[in-house]
């Protein structure tokens, strides 16, 4: 229903990596904290712990030539990968640059993709430590970009997914669906207003929580948490089944964008639809304790902080409508007809 | 003259690399020791300094699909990478894959690519801590690896690349010449015999010299060091210019390939043009003061210990011919017509 600049083909994602676990040593233990699975590595370094990660940002997958300008396209490159860090509630240090451009690519394109990606590094703190150039190969060559970052851990142990347990309130930063909402303008052509620029802007030039979530990993309040890249019911199904548990979500506390009146009044540009499944906002999704829950504030600078619900035995995840009816919550779509 | 699967476009990436360095916060100071410009960046870390790499390894660049079977793709991207951990003198520990693959490329030829890959990840002792998966977009598809790498330098400092000085002894691990001639059986079709698979087994399943990195690095012996990837002569120039140095090297001291007599007899194959410019032999370079010179052996296991030259001041690269006739040492290629 809605289109997506990466479509999450989950099946051949899960498969591979399981493939990948299979054939290559990499099990945790000794200084490996947390390995595959989470947003990031966690890697123990005597007085102090690093989180790594690495993010492909691929022309034709999760950028269009012609639809992104090249400033958004090395900001949300370096977006998409901080956005791991983050949700280990750790502090972006430094980041490395795997570049492959096609040769008629290194003119006004390049410097605007840098002039970006100079952008993001600013505002989170990175600097650049190393890198690794070429040139794409083929007549058709296309610039992929491979953003890894490393940043400091939090001192008293990172949040991870695994940690929900039942009973858990469950929490979200931000609006939902915005980044969504903006894509969806740009590839159906729509019409839109001055006042509505700042849904592209989401799009674009997404803002990470990253003191929030350094301020949550600092004071040790998650019992889990993950950034939401590919839409909420797809990551809140990855942590529940990270946790071992479920999850029940209420429709009318889910913040969802809101939807201009001159849109077209489609299902997929619904703002339920949109907050639940809409990818690339970079929220936090978190759980946390009944006993932690006073220290969550409403706001944490202009960023509403919402729960959203709770976590629950088992392994379901269901949401509940405004008039009481519980659907079961799919990733990518919302299953009506499950039972209830 | 020499084909090469990863062609060293040396303007393109030396201007590119320039350009980003200009553009985005990069500067080495605080916890960054060293950054661009070396082969691995050095990260201080308590009581433990990381070197970090990352490398590309992209089909019609760095291996062709019909040339190379795909466990050595899977082994070569490894051993790219890891070089560059060899070359500071370090101890690979972990690394992280970013991998996109046409939809038909998660068959067969993933499973022996990932084994390739899992029995060098075995030989160099690394575990695998994550990475990111995506689908190569567009019909014509080509597989895209993306290797980092972090290992744990030595205790007492990585030598670099910066650290040459006038008088100090150059040395090359190896013979060189062996990956680019293997690879030129292959590109050419030539025929040859069972004993000649030694060759092609350089090109494919090349052998890092870890351990002899190891013990350069943790004995403090050379001035400077680098893993020769793109040929003696690019690298050479590369370690020289990072030194503010030149070199004089001895044709009859380079530790050239034999290349068997059955085959052409073009100045395209002649050992010293092989082992002077041919990539992917990936030993290592270093410089070494000349009081620790006694410390060098002349094997290090299997692996013959070379010196081939000495570091010189200026900044001219030279060969001195078996007649005493110096010619300026060019990357790339040999220029008979530089005065003497």
């Amino acid at each position: 229903l809605i289109h997506a600049p990466n479509p999450p083909l989950r099946i051949f994602e899960d498969d591979l990596i399981k493939w990948i676990r299979r054939r290559i040593p990499s099990s945790e233990g000794g200084a490996l904290r947390l390995g595959i699975g989470h947003d990031a590595a966690l890697i123990h370094s005597g007085t102090r712990d690093w989180v790594v990660t690495c993010d492909q940002f691929l022309e034709g997958v999760h950028f269009l030539l012609d639809k992104d300008p090249a400033d958004s396209v090395g900001y949300k490159a370096l977006v998409r990968a901080t956005s791991d860090i983050a949700a280990m509630g750790a502090r972006p240090r430094f980041f490395l640059l795997s570049l492959s451009l096609p040769s008629g690519r290194a003119g006004a394109w390049l410097k605007e993709m840098l002039a970006g990606m100079a952008r993001a590094s600013r505002i989170f703190g990175l600097r650049l430590a190393g890198g690794d150039t070429a040139r794409s190969p083929g007549a058709t060559g296309r610039a992929a970009l491979n953003l890894m970052v490393l940043g400091h851990a939090p001192e008293r142990g990172v949040p991870g997914r695994a940690g929900a347990k039942p009973g858990d309130r469950i929490y979200v930063t931000g609006i939902l669906g915005r980044a969504q909402l903006g894509l969806e303008m740009l590839l159906r052509g729509m019409a839109w207003r001055r006042k509505d620029r700042r849904l592209l802007a989401a799009h674009y030039y997404p803002v990470l929580p990253l003191n929030f979530g350094l301020w949550l990993g600092r004071n040790h309040i998650p019992s889990a948490m993950m950034d939401i890249s590919d839409g909420l019911s797809t990551d809140l199904a990855r942590l529940c089944k990270a946790s071992g548990v479920g999850a029940r979500i209420y429709a009318d506390q889910v913040p969802a964008v809101k939807v201009p009146r001159s849109f077209p009044q489609t299902a997929a540009l619904a703002p339920l639809t949109l907050a639940l499944h809409g990818g690339e906002d970079y929220g936090l999704l978190f759980t946390v304790p009944k006993r932690r829950i006073s220290r969550i504030p409403r706001h944490f600078g202009l960023t509403p902080i919402t729960s959203i619900g709770e976590v629950v035995r088992g392994s379901a995840v269901s949401i509940v409508a405004k008039d009481g009816r519980v659907s079961s919550l799919t990733p990518g779509g919302w299953d009506h007809f499950a039972k209830s």
